[in-house]
């Protein structure tokens, strides 16, 4: 542990700027150049969701000892995500964000995506490693493995189940996906509808087996589980990556981030206003973000007795900003993409005072 | 000089092999995935055109020192261009590729780009340091530069000169223009259309503003140019480009390679077959590239006296595949992108043993 140096927030400052950067490029080249329709810019967004992200992933988890993963880290991240998960569903019980009464799954995958789901590879690193040095790095290094591997696939699940209930529900508003796999769920429409001609409350069990459906043919769930399966190979019995696969995987995964921030400059520039969700949303997200967020870490981390450099880097990533991949699902699924981007841009533009603030804190 | 190992085969091969996945993904994306429409796949390859490839030739040409390139090099690249044109010229007065008569810049555009620009970046340097060493990758840069400084800003104002043409000559085909810059393209009209009412013939000085107006909004235009200030100021004068600036164009710059591959694996998917432009353009393609492209340099290095490897490695280059980049603009500005596309792929797939065909009658 030691003091942050200029050098240090010069080179966390480094790591933002080109992000900001490339979100600024895909924000005036549709609001001012016109250069990408609406349906363009979709695509540049799924391309980013359906290949970029799972290779990353790929990329992370295979490269991941997990035999020598903490237990207590794990044990405490998963705490963290199911306080979460019970807090927001506790509050929408007795307060609507829109005021309305529908869709608590998609305020809820937004909940926490905006309050659990940090940005801990791009910023994460090299703030932490600034504060912690190696030691930071390990522990972020397995928190942004169970990130791509639990809570990623978690979240596309209840993304998918979101969707199913949508068009289960209401027959056949195929549009409510947004720009999502429309050609495939026009495939599965027919027979999907008979079964709503006779009842209007599908089961639960049916919008699970479509949303199960879904989820074993994402890119996401086959790229983690690859790496998991390729780590173990690897860290038990020294199998190398072959050059070729390596390359190719980097191939792809390479532009991810740049075109995720390029992708959400494209979004806010569709957008009205570049606080999307209006200011009253914008600071419920940001309390959720960087007040929610923190206090549900301390809690676990309390809980399973963590201690000394893993407690506080345990705390201290739950204080980054809002992670760039939660915004990309979103705007993919159509599900309050507003929000994730707000949460996102100014998470960014506020994450080093508070990060340092939580450090200080820590630090009494 | 020395013999080709295997092991120099198998760099090339991994250094081939990652594009084809590439290639690949996007096809299968595309045909059998129907994950991306006919506009979303335009939207992909937009941003490779407009965003990756400007900001890679920045650091290209940034990075080499103009003060030490071969005067030699540069005037026989030169000459080889120059000699194509007129080949290409002479050749179209008197055989017409579809028989027609019209769009002979056209046909001039995807002659020079299929034999003369070679994919020097990404397989020239793997395939020729194993042949030549650290003096192949010098002379290989220098020819990179070259293309993005000169030759690709050429081909962008003829691919300019000609929309201008069809736009001003059938007066409101904006569609010619396929997926390029139609929201620009019909600001500009209601000017131009008047003017056609009057005169149906226009006059080359008025194409040819209208083209340079398109070149220098062209992010091509500004990312070499401030590509090759750069250069300069940093080899005369020791400035250092800021690491921010530095990673801002790696994060958009890094993905462009793989999405060019994606995205000509998604127009295929386009197209009805794979060799889309037909058996005999094929051939004719692959002559072009093959024979026509290296003869026509094997001239200019005589006439410009090169010597010993510089003469060697020339030669080498001029028979590599051709390069990824003029696929790219063709699509975007939809000028024979199906002749393009089986460039680059026929292309890749018989490169080693044709470079290594001529590395055998060079060293005889």
């Amino acid at each position: 542990k030691r003091m942050i140096s200029w050098l240090d927030v010069y080179h966390v400052f480094s790591a933002t700027v080109p992000l900001y950067v490339a979100m600024i490029l895909g924000y005036l080249s549709a609001k001012h150049l016109n250069i990408f329709s609406l349906e363009q810019c979709a695509g540049i967004n799924k391309f980013v969701a359906k290949f970029s992200i799972p290779l990353l992933s790929f990329q992370v988890i295979s490269q991941n000892n997990p035999f020598k993963m903490s237990p207590k880290l794990i044990l405490s991240d998963i705490l963290q995500k199911i306080l979460a998960f019970v807090v927001l569903a506790v509050v929408l019980r007795f307060w609507h964000p829109t005021g309305g009464r529908g869709d608590k799954l998609g305020w809820i995958i937004t909940g926490l995506s905006v309050s659990v789901l940090p940005n801990t590879l791009i910023l994460g690193i090299p703030i932490l490693s600034a504060i912690d040095g190696d030691a930071a790095v390990n522990i972020l290094v397995q928190i942004v493995v169970l990130q791509s591997l639990i809570w990623y696939n978690i979240l596309l699940f209840l993304f998918e189940i979101n969707a199913a209930r949508k068009i289960t529900s209401s027959g056949a508003s195929i549009e409510h996906r947004g720009n999502g796999n429309e050609e495939a769920d026009i495939e599965q429409e027919p027979k999907e509808e008979v079964a709503i001609v006779r009842t209007r409350s599908p089961g639960t069990g049916k919008i699970l087996l479509k949303a199960w459906q879904k989820l074993i043919i994402n890119p996401n769930t086959y790229a983690t589980l690859f790496g998991l399966v390729w780590a173990t190979l690897h860290f038990r019995l020294g199998w190398k990556l072959p050059e070729m696969i390596g390359k190719s995987v980097h191939m792809i995964s390479d532009g991810g981030l740049g075109m995720a921030m390029f992708s959400l400059g494209l979004f806010m520039a569709s957008q009205s206003s570049i606080i999307a969700c209006g200011t009253k949303m914008a600071i419920i997200t940001m309390v959720l973000k960087f007040v929610l967020g923190p206090a549900l870490m301390v809690a676990s981390a309390f809980s399973i007795r963590l201690r000394s450099t893993l407690f506080r880097v345990t705390i201290l990533q739950a204080a980054l900003p809002q992670g760039i991949v939660p915004f990309v699902f979103a705007k993919e699924y159509n599900v309050n993409p507003e929000i994730a981007s707000t949460g996102v841009i100014f998470g960014m533009l506020i994450s080093l005072p508070i990060t340092l603030a939580y450090y200080f804190v820590l630090d009494l």
